[in-house]
Protein backbone atom coordinates (compact mmCIF):
# COMPACT_ATOMS: atom_id res chain seq x y z
CA UNK A 1 0.00 0.00 0.00
CA UNK A 2 1.89 2.99 -1.55
CA UNK A 3 1.44 6.37 0.55
CA UNK A 4 -1.10 7.53 -1.45
CA UNK A 5 -4.64 9.21 -0.93
CA UNK A 6 -6.63 9.31 -4.00
CA UNK A 7 -10.37 10.22 -2.81
CA UNK A 8 -11.26 12.06 0.50
CA UNK A 9 -15.34 11.10 0.97
CA UNK A 10 -16.71 13.07 3.23
CA UNK A 11 -20.28 12.02 4.41
CA UNK A 12 -22.89 15.20 4.59
CA UNK A 13 -26.75 15.31 5.01
CA UNK A 14 -27.28 17.92 1.82
CA UNK A 15 -24.77 17.37 -1.41
CA UNK A 16 -26.51 20.63 -2.68
CA UNK A 17 -25.76 22.29 -0.55
CA UNK A 18 -21.98 21.72 -1.03
CA UNK A 19 -22.55 22.49 -4.39
CA UNK A 20 -24.28 25.98 -3.35
CA UNK A 21 -21.55 26.74 -1.42
CA UNK A 22 -18.02 25.53 -3.56
CA UNK A 23 -19.39 25.88 -6.68
CA UNK A 24 -21.70 28.59 -6.84
CA UNK A 25 -20.07 30.46 -3.51
CA UNK A 26 -16.48 29.39 -4.13
CA UNK A 27 -16.21 29.17 -7.72
CA UNK A 28 -14.76 26.34 -7.78
CA UNK A 29 -14.89 23.54 -10.31
CA UNK A 30 -16.45 20.36 -10.25
CA UNK A 31 -14.25 17.32 -11.46
CA UNK A 32 -17.09 15.69 -11.84
CA UNK A 33 -21.06 16.66 -10.71
CA UNK A 34 -23.52 13.45 -10.07
CA UNK A 35 -26.90 14.04 -8.58
CA UNK A 36 -25.85 12.66 -5.12
CA UNK A 37 -21.92 13.09 -5.50
CA UNK A 38 -19.70 15.58 -6.35
CA UNK A 39 -15.78 15.40 -6.77
CA UNK A 40 -13.57 18.32 -6.77
CA UNK A 41 -9.82 18.17 -7.67
CA UNK A 42 -7.96 19.65 -4.63
CA UNK A 43 -4.37 18.30 -4.96
CA UNK A 44 -2.22 16.95 -8.11
CA UNK A 45 -4.05 13.40 -8.60
CA UNK A 46 -6.55 14.02 -5.56
CA UNK A 47 -10.14 14.53 -5.43
CA UNK A 48 -12.54 15.82 -2.44
CA UNK A 49 -15.51 14.59 -2.44
CA UNK A 50 -19.06 15.11 -0.59
CA UNK A 51 -21.85 11.89 -1.22
CA UNK A 52 -24.51 11.72 1.35
CA UNK A 53 -24.08 10.27 4.63
CA UNK A 54 -26.15 7.28 4.25
CA UNK A 55 -24.82 6.34 0.88
CA UNK A 56 -21.74 6.39 2.11
CA UNK A 57 -22.26 3.81 5.23
CA UNK A 58 -23.78 1.59 2.45
CA UNK A 59 -21.34 1.58 0.22
CA UNK A 60 -18.62 0.76 3.70
CA UNK A 61 -21.28 -2.09 4.43
CA UNK A 62 -22.23 -0.46 7.75
CA UNK A 63 -24.81 0.69 9.61
CA UNK A 64 -24.49 3.79 11.61
CA UNK A 65 -24.18 6.60 8.96
CA UNK A 66 -22.92 9.76 10.82
CA UNK A 67 -22.22 12.84 9.24
CA UNK A 68 -18.57 13.71 8.62
CA UNK A 69 -16.63 14.58 12.11
CA UNK A 70 -13.74 14.26 13.72
CA UNK A 71 -11.97 15.81 10.86
CA UNK A 72 -10.96 18.98 9.59
CA UNK A 73 -9.08 20.12 6.17
CA UNK A 74 -7.01 23.00 6.13
CA UNK A 75 -5.74 25.67 3.22
CA UNK A 76 -2.52 27.19 4.19
CA UNK A 77 -1.87 30.22 1.96
CA UNK A 78 1.21 32.51 2.22
CA UNK A 79 0.72 35.37 4.53
CA UNK A 80 -1.85 36.48 7.74
CA UNK A 81 -3.03 39.10 5.34
CA UNK A 82 -4.68 36.41 2.89
CA UNK A 83 -5.76 34.20 5.59
CA UNK A 84 -7.69 37.30 6.78
CA UNK A 85 -9.25 37.43 3.36
CA UNK A 86 -9.92 33.68 2.43
CA UNK A 87 -11.79 33.53 5.88
CA UNK A 88 -14.20 36.87 4.82
CA UNK A 89 -14.44 35.11 1.69
CA UNK A 90 -15.58 31.73 2.58
CA UNK A 91 -17.93 33.38 5.45
CA UNK A 92 -19.25 35.87 2.54
CA UNK A 93 -19.76 32.68 0.41
CA UNK A 94 -22.46 31.19 3.04
CA UNK A 95 -19.19 29.53 6.08
CA UNK A 96 -19.95 30.20 9.65
CA UNK A 97 -16.91 31.51 11.58
CA UNK A 98 -15.44 29.08 14.34
CA UNK A 99 -12.65 30.83 15.60
CA UNK A 100 -11.16 34.14 14.45
CA UNK A 101 -7.69 34.30 12.76
CA UNK A 102 -5.12 34.76 15.52
CA UNK A 103 -1.67 33.35 16.43
CA UNK A 104 -0.88 30.00 17.00
CA UNK A 105 1.17 28.06 19.19
CA UNK A 106 2.76 26.12 16.73
CA UNK A 107 4.18 29.30 15.45
CA UNK A 108 1.91 30.37 12.77
CA UNK A 109 -1.61 32.01 12.09
CA UNK A 110 -4.86 30.18 12.06
CA UNK A 111 -9.01 30.51 11.70
CA UNK A 112 -11.51 28.41 11.55
CA UNK A 113 -14.60 28.27 9.28
CA UNK A 114 -17.48 25.22 8.67
CA UNK A 115 -18.68 24.76 5.72
CA UNK A 116 -22.97 24.81 4.92
CA UNK A 117 -22.83 20.88 4.91
CA UNK A 118 -21.38 20.96 8.43
CA UNK A 119 -17.14 20.69 7.33
CA UNK A 120 -14.37 22.50 9.18
CA UNK A 121 -11.97 24.14 7.11
CA UNK A 122 -8.69 25.77 8.77
CA UNK A 123 -7.34 28.68 7.05
CA UNK A 124 -3.71 29.05 7.71
CA UNK A 125 -0.31 30.44 7.42
CA UNK A 126 2.28 28.09 8.60
CA UNK A 127 6.18 29.31 7.67
CA UNK A 128 7.13 26.11 8.64
CA UNK A 129 5.21 23.71 6.10
CA UNK A 130 6.99 24.59 2.52
CA UNK A 131 6.06 23.09 -0.35
CA UNK A 132 8.88 22.63 -2.67
CA UNK A 133 8.19 23.10 -6.54
CA UNK A 134 8.01 19.11 -7.04
CA UNK A 135 5.11 18.93 -4.56
CA UNK A 136 7.51 18.03 -1.71
CA UNK A 137 6.34 18.92 1.49
CA UNK A 138 8.87 20.06 4.54
CA UNK A 139 7.91 20.58 7.97
CA UNK A 140 9.53 21.69 10.71
CA UNK A 141 8.99 24.48 13.56
CA UNK A 142 7.81 27.58 12.29
CA UNK A 143 9.71 30.38 12.96
CA UNK B 1 -10.43 30.66 -1.56
CA UNK B 2 -8.51 28.31 -3.92
CA UNK B 3 -9.49 24.59 -4.64
CA UNK B 4 -6.65 23.33 -2.61
CA UNK B 5 -6.30 21.30 0.44
CA UNK B 6 -3.23 21.53 2.47
CA UNK B 7 -3.71 19.21 5.41
CA UNK B 8 -6.35 16.34 6.27
CA UNK B 9 -6.61 15.96 10.17
CA UNK B 10 -8.17 12.92 11.73
CA UNK B 11 -9.12 13.09 15.16
CA UNK B 12 -8.35 9.88 17.09
CA UNK B 13 -7.95 8.29 20.26
CA UNK B 14 -4.32 6.93 19.56
CA UNK B 15 -1.77 8.42 17.68
CA UNK B 16 0.84 5.56 18.78
CA UNK B 17 -1.90 3.15 16.82
CA UNK B 18 -1.98 5.44 13.87
CA UNK B 19 2.29 5.64 14.17
CA UNK B 20 2.21 1.60 14.42
CA UNK B 21 -0.01 0.97 11.33
CA UNK B 22 1.37 3.67 9.09
CA UNK B 23 4.96 3.59 9.63
CA UNK B 24 5.85 0.23 11.25
CA UNK B 25 2.98 -1.92 9.38
CA UNK B 26 3.30 0.01 6.20
CA UNK B 27 6.39 1.15 6.23
CA UNK B 28 5.34 5.08 5.07
CA UNK B 29 7.20 7.92 5.64
CA UNK B 30 6.92 10.51 8.17
CA UNK B 31 6.73 14.17 7.11
CA UNK B 32 6.84 15.03 10.73
CA UNK B 33 6.29 12.85 13.52
CA UNK B 34 5.85 14.61 16.93
CA UNK B 35 5.20 13.68 20.06
CA UNK B 36 1.32 13.97 19.88
CA UNK B 37 0.71 14.38 15.80
CA UNK B 38 1.85 12.41 12.76
CA UNK B 39 2.25 13.84 9.72
CA UNK B 40 2.46 11.73 6.11
CA UNK B 41 2.58 13.09 2.87
CA UNK B 42 0.06 11.47 0.52
CA UNK B 43 -0.29 13.87 -2.79
CA UNK B 44 2.10 16.19 -3.73
CA UNK B 45 1.82 19.59 -1.67
CA UNK B 46 -0.80 17.25 0.73
CA UNK B 47 -0.14 15.93 4.00
CA UNK B 48 -2.79 13.83 6.12
CA UNK B 49 -2.09 14.10 9.71
CA UNK B 50 -3.40 12.03 12.85
CA UNK B 51 -3.90 13.62 15.75
CA UNK B 52 -5.56 13.38 19.36
CA UNK B 53 -9.23 13.96 18.86
CA UNK B 54 -9.46 16.17 22.27
CA UNK B 55 -7.20 18.33 20.93
CA UNK B 56 -8.33 18.43 17.42
CA UNK B 57 -11.46 20.25 19.13
CA UNK B 58 -9.58 22.07 21.47
CA UNK B 59 -7.72 23.59 18.29
CA UNK B 60 -10.99 24.22 16.48
CA UNK B 61 -12.42 25.89 19.81
CA UNK B 62 -15.68 23.53 20.33
CA UNK B 63 -16.61 21.04 23.14
CA UNK B 64 -17.34 17.88 21.31
CA UNK B 65 -14.16 15.83 20.28
CA UNK B 66 -15.79 13.02 18.21
CA UNK B 67 -12.81 10.87 16.78
CA UNK B 68 -12.75 10.80 12.62
CA UNK B 69 -16.30 9.45 11.04
CA UNK B 70 -18.38 10.08 8.34
CA UNK B 71 -15.67 9.94 6.34
CA UNK B 72 -13.57 7.66 3.58
CA UNK B 73 -9.99 7.51 2.24
CA UNK B 74 -9.68 5.94 -0.70
CA UNK B 75 -6.25 4.72 -2.29
CA UNK B 76 -6.41 3.41 -5.93
CA UNK B 77 -4.83 1.26 -8.10
CA UNK B 78 -4.56 0.12 -11.20
CA UNK B 79 -6.29 -3.70 -11.56
CA UNK B 80 -8.38 -5.48 -9.77
CA UNK B 81 -5.59 -7.97 -8.43
CA UNK B 82 -3.79 -5.03 -7.29
CA UNK B 83 -6.80 -3.69 -4.89
CA UNK B 84 -7.12 -7.60 -3.40
CA UNK B 85 -2.97 -7.36 -2.64
CA UNK B 86 -3.45 -4.09 -0.69
CA UNK B 87 -5.88 -5.17 1.21
CA UNK B 88 -4.53 -8.24 1.98
CA UNK B 89 -1.28 -6.04 2.91
CA UNK B 90 -3.39 -3.49 5.20
CA UNK B 91 -4.79 -6.32 6.89
CA UNK B 92 -1.08 -8.20 7.67
CA UNK B 93 -0.44 -4.32 8.45
CA UNK B 94 -3.27 -4.49 11.62
CA UNK B 95 -6.12 -3.38 9.27
CA UNK B 96 -9.85 -5.13 9.92
CA UNK B 97 -11.72 -5.98 6.55
CA UNK B 98 -15.02 -4.25 6.21
CA UNK B 99 -15.89 -5.53 2.67
CA UNK B 100 -14.41 -8.10 0.93
CA UNK B 101 -13.30 -6.50 -2.83
CA UNK B 102 -15.74 -6.44 -5.20
CA UNK B 103 -17.40 -6.04 -8.05
CA UNK B 104 -18.81 -2.20 -7.92
CA UNK B 105 -22.04 -0.44 -9.33
CA UNK B 106 -20.00 2.70 -10.81
CA UNK B 107 -18.05 -0.08 -12.93
CA UNK B 108 -15.36 -0.44 -10.52
CA UNK B 109 -13.92 -3.00 -8.49
CA UNK B 110 -13.26 -2.11 -4.23
CA UNK B 111 -12.80 -3.70 -1.11
CA UNK B 112 -12.72 -1.48 2.35
CA UNK B 113 -10.35 -1.99 5.27
CA UNK B 114 -10.40 0.38 8.70
CA UNK B 115 -7.32 1.08 10.38
CA UNK B 116 -6.29 0.70 13.89
CA UNK B 117 -7.58 4.12 14.77
CA UNK B 118 -10.87 3.70 13.39
CA UNK B 119 -10.07 5.13 10.12
CA UNK B 120 -11.78 3.24 6.95
CA UNK B 121 -9.93 3.14 3.86
CA UNK B 122 -11.48 1.95 0.65
CA UNK B 123 -9.13 0.09 -2.06
CA UNK B 124 -10.21 0.52 -5.26
CA UNK B 125 -9.75 0.05 -8.99
CA UNK B 126 -11.40 2.60 -10.81
CA UNK B 127 -10.80 2.54 -15.02
CA UNK B 128 -13.11 6.07 -14.79
CA UNK B 129 -10.12 7.86 -12.65
CA UNK B 130 -7.72 8.92 -14.50
CA UNK B 131 -4.63 11.10 -13.34
CA UNK B 132 -2.96 12.60 -16.43
CA UNK B 133 1.04 13.33 -16.06
CA UNK B 134 0.40 16.89 -14.64
CA UNK B 135 -1.45 15.63 -12.04
CA UNK B 136 -4.88 16.27 -13.23
CA UNK B 137 -7.62 13.88 -12.51
CA UNK B 138 -10.20 12.96 -14.71
CA UNK B 139 -13.26 11.62 -14.17
CA UNK B 140 -16.36 9.87 -16.04
CA UNK B 141 -18.44 6.48 -16.22
CA UNK B 142 -15.83 3.32 -15.83
CA UNK B 143 -15.95 1.72 -18.69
Amino acid sequence: MDQRLTLLTLGVRDVDAARRFYLDGLGWTPTLDLPDVLFLQVAPGMVLSFFGATALAEDVGVHDAPTAQGVTLAHNVDSEGEVDAVVARAVAAGATLLKEPQRAEWGGYSGYVEDPCGVRWEVAHNPGLVVDADGAVRMGTAG
